[in-house]
Order: C-alpha cells, then structure tokens, then sequence
C-alpha cells in the first residue's frame, strides 16, 4: 500500500493548477457578466420537454447512448447528416473526447493564442505538448502556419476573449496546412456573420475538419451540459467509441432537441444581443475604453486610463461580475453581453466609477 | 490537410472495438431486465427538486462546479467529509477521471474477470495495459495478488456479472499488496449486506482506497447520470483538476442531491428488491437453474440443460430483455431482479421456454 497515494498520480496532473472557470455566485443578487451566459431564457418549447421527460419511467432509464432524438432535431434545423454529429456533456466534453482520440501522451496541440483557456487544461491532463500561435496585433494569424505537425488543432472562432472571427479564407489555410485535424470551436458561432458549418450541410462532407458547438450559449442552457462535434460520420463513428456511454441524460437530450428545433427564437435572442453589444461598445467608447470588435455575446476590452484589475475590483464591490483575464501581451477585461437593464447598471456604474 | 483523417487517430483508439452497453429500446412494450435499471421510480423529492431547478434562471447559468449541495447532502447522509467526495456524470465519468489522474500511456490498469467491461475499454482509451485476476471457482480472488505494481486496480463490490461480494479482510488484503491505488466500484453497494463506505466514515481518511458510487441503480436515478467518489481529500483535490468543469448539470445535482436525502425511500426500495431477488432465485432454482448467490439487484445464471443463447433468444422473442454475457470460462445470463410482476411474467415465459 503506499502510504502517500498522491505519488502514484500522473507527474502531469500534480504539476497542472487546472481550469479555473469563471466565477460561479450561486446567490442571486449579482449581474454576471463574467461567464457568457445568455440574458433570455431558453425557448419556451425546453421547459415543456422537461417536464414531458419527469412522466413515466425516463428518470429511471438509462439514456438513448448516442441521443437520437437530437441529431435528428438537429439535423433538420441545420440542414447536416444526423450521422455526422456527435453529442457531448457540454462542447467541453466534446473537446475532451476529440483530445483523447488524436492526441498521445507527449503528442501536441496547437492553438492560437490569446484563446480558450481550456485547450491547455486539455493537453496538461493528456501529457501532451501544447503549442500557442500568437494572433498579430489586429488579431490575425501568421502563414505560414508554424505546426503543420500537430495532433490536433483548436480554432476558436469567434475567438475569446477577443470576440474576433476568422474569414473562410483564413481557416482554409490553416485547415490546408494541417496533417491532423482541425477543429473550429464555435461556440459563439450564432452571434457572428459567418460560421463553418455550411461546409457540411448540402450534403457534404469534408475530412480533417471537426466543428463543435455549445447550447451554453446562444440557446441559453448553459446549466444543462450539452454541446456536440459536427464532422465526417467515420470519424462520428471512432468519437462514439471514446465517450462515455451515457455522457448525456435524459432530460438534456429532450432539452437540446426542443431548443435547436426552435430557430425562430434562436434568431430572436441573438439579434437583440448583437443590438445590446452594439449600444455597449458605443457606450464603452465614450467612457474612454479601447473595445476590439466583437462578433460574439461579449467584448474584450481595455481603459485608456484605468487598469483592468482596479475597473474589475470597483465593479465587483457594486456586485458586477465581468472577466479579468491576463494573458501575455493582453490584459483585460471581458464582459459579457446582458440584458438591457443589466447593461444600463454596469454602464452606470463605470461612470461613478470613471 | 489529411486526406484520410482516420490515419490521425491515436492507434489504441482505431484498434478497439468500444463499450458496447445493454441494449436501450426507446418504446416502451419491453420488460427490461438487461442493465441493472431500478424498477421502482425515484425518491419524490426528486421530481420536486427538478420542478424547483425550473423557475428563475437556473438552466441559462453555469451549475456550481464542484456540487455543493449534493456533497453536503452526501456527507449528511452518509456520515461522510463533503470535501472527500467528487461528483461525477454518472460513475463512468467518474472511472474516466481515476483512469486519466492515475493512469500513464502504457501504464497498467487491473481487473478481476469476469467484471465490469467498461474498465477494459477505459484502458484501451487510455493506451494502457489491461491486465486480469480471473476469480476462482468460488468467485474468490487470489494471494499473494499478482499485479501489486498497477497503476490502478478496480475490484467491482459487489461485483458485476456475479453479483457476488468479497468480504472486508478479502479487500484489506489486496488494499495492503498494491502500491497504486484500490478504487472499490460499489455501484450496487446499497443491495449489499456489507460495503466499504464505513471506513470514511466518523472522520477517518484512508489512503489509497476510493470508493466509487453510482445513483444510477439503488437511487433509480439512471437517466439523470450522477456518480461521485468518496477518497482522502487532498486526493479528491487533484481530481477535480481532471474533471470537466461543469460535469454535472443543474438538474441531475438537483436530483441527486434530493434523492440522496431521502434515505428512508432508499431503505424500502432496496428492501423490496431484495425480497424479490431472493423468491428470483428460489424460482429460477426450481426451472433447473444455477444461481450464483447475489448481493446486487441482478442474478447471474446458467442452465443445467439450455445454453445461454438459446435463453436469451426466446427471452426476447417474449418482449423480455436479459443481458447476454459471454466471458472466458463464463458464459451466462444477467437477469435484473425487476418488480414482482415483471418477475412473475419473466418466470411464466421461462416456464413456457423449458
């Protein structure tokens, strides 16, 4: 028996600090705008799916392994091949799986950086090599592209914190360069004017590329865990044999079927979100804040004057939570799109405290 | 760019076949006794606790990461220090943790066999050596143990597909031989005259032993997918660095925390099960049966003159599922104990099939 069980822990894992997500209150009293989140509810249809699940014997049966009922629901709001898209316990799960799937131990991975700060987690846990890619000063990427080699590379796109999107152009050359697979991570890919996931629909089905998407965030169900992989269905078919069986339950499968069924409210909620980062990067600007343009449901921004960790600490003792994030070269804060009273309060706010 | 992206997947992953689980028919006419499935619905606070979860803004925010409420009603209920328990998406989640915290490429992951698939295939998914302790005749395991050097060795009490137990000194044996961890999978620990929980219990901290539990089976809660573990805490510590952030969603920490609260409904449901598992085995006895004595709420059993296959086969042929298991020198049939009348018809049709 070892007397000091932590010693037989992977060196990999003892050394990493791991994820720290954002700040979790689970009292009701602060506006958070620190974690993405969407204002709205989900669609009406989400809550009546719920409850249907709680009749019956749903609760005490396993789920259906491979949650046919959303692809299917899925596949007709999207226009892709229900075989071509796996489900994940949120698009974390999703990114998990694909690193389990291509990435060895001592393997790489690749990402630009600033981005997700979870694609490090990722590799520390799988004792792989994780490589960054520094975006240029107005947020674009170099070519050539520096790790052709890679096991697997993450685009996030729109990117955080910066809200920044890649053109098609862009993404076709690194997917051009790439041995392994590349997987544009979008899970603010609602709020922006262009996505990947036309490259699937129609029929088609490229190789190499791997989309994820989240419920987190434009279908406002971050509390549910779902999210799902969008790729050619022989590699659906490997993804499968490295999830967890059961990795979603009864009640988030029913609850992702009836939100993405319901395009209409989809649209609805992100185009008043775009209309509030519109009012709020205007606002912003005026306060002498410096905002990158955002194509997501957040903007990352600086102060002229003020340093990120004092606007962060002043706006958290007046009970608003945003994102201070340090990065290499990027320090700043993100803040997430609210509602419009949220975002009167926060403008508020910065105004007393300016 | 890959032109055959399957090239990119790691090996190990291309080579296995994956966990296949028992069939889960989505319609409704079929008596299901292949998965261990609890035939009673779960505790009615539980459908309280998910009709709670519903109102204000619970499903469009992130859940609380570490799952407070449930470890704090955990360790109420049980006795137990709510900072040693890590939560889990279903217990598979929690296995996958143990496997990536402790388990390197090529490392060595150990099993008795015939025991639960899953941990082969977890092995397989992590690259590592899967090596097994075959019980002997008496569903006893050996000594001196064979494998002292493993990086993680699982040991199913009771175990799966026999449903047998080991006693208390059987476990301190193999716990003192092994330098890695013992992780005792009590997914059916509730039906059991006897489990492991006892030892973290009244402020006791071991080392090196992990307790893994299911609310899938005695909480009738498995398509709601929760598990935890109960270890040291400064072990669990290092755990949720592998976890997922959010890995289990409002509504199952909802659920599982209600259903863990209500022990009392607990008591009855496993009392019932037990009075039908042993009538179960006195019936199938007198159809020409042999019962390996059971501490689950599943029997294992052979024939003295049809096979397995034959069994099953007619079995399905009458709308009634069993599960089908085929191992090296054991070659069977797992039969949930369902509810009586579920049981009664289960034994009419096989009095029909002899």
């Amino acid at each position: 028996m070892a007397h000091n069980i932590q010693n037989s822990l992977r060196n990999s894992i003892r050394l990493m600090s791991g994820y720290t997500p954002g700040e979790q209150p689970q009292e009701g009293s602060v506006i958070k705008l620190n974690t993405n989140e969407n204002p709205y509810p989900p669609s009406p249809g989400v809550i009546d799916a719920i409850k249907n699940a709680l009749t019956g014997d749903r609760l005490r049966k396993y789920p259906d392994p491979t949650g046919v009922k959303f692809r299917k629901a899925a596949a007709d709001a999207l226009g892709l091949d229900p075989d071509g898209i796996l489900i994940g316990n949120g698009s974390d799960d999703v990114l998990t799986i694909l690193t389990r799937a291509f990435v060895p131990e001592r393997g790489t991975i690749v990402s630009p950086s600033p981005s997700y700060l979870l694609y490090k987690t990722l590799a520390e846990i799988q004792n792989a090599i994780f490589e960054t890619v520094p975006f240029t000063s107005h947020w674009k990427l170099p070519y050539p592209w520096p790790f052709p080699k890679a096991n697997l590379t993450f685009l996030a796109n729109p990117n955080s914190p910066s809200g920044t999107l890649l053109e098609a152009e862009e993404i076709d050359t690194i997917w051009h360069s790439v041995d392994g697979p590349l997987v544009i991570d979008e899970a603010y890919g609602d709020f922006a004017q262009h996505n990947c996931l036309s490259r699937f629909q129609q029929g088609r089905q490229p190789q190499g590329l791997i989309i994820t998407r989240t419920m987190s965030k434009s279908y406002a169900l971050a509390g549910i865990r779902f999210g799902f992989a969008v790729a050619h269905p022989s590699l659906i078919y490997e993804l499968n044999k490295v999830k967890d069986s059961y990795n979603c339950d009864v009640i988030s499968i029913e609850s992702a079927a009836a939100a993405i069924s319901d395009q209409v409210y989809l649209k609805e909620c992100v185009a008043k979100i775009i209309a509030t980062r519109k009012r709020l990067i205007i606002q912003l600007e005026k306060l002498g804040f410096l905002v990158t343009p955002s194509e997501a449901n957040f903007v990352w921004c600086t102060h002229t004057k003020h340093s990120p960790d004092f606007l962060y600490n002043e706006l958290k003792k007046a009970n608003i939570l945003v994102r201070l994030m340090n990065y290499p070269g990027h320090f700043g804060i993100r803040i997430t799109v609210g509602s419009d009273p949220e975002i009167d309060q926060l403008l508020l706010e910065l105004g007393r405290i300016l």
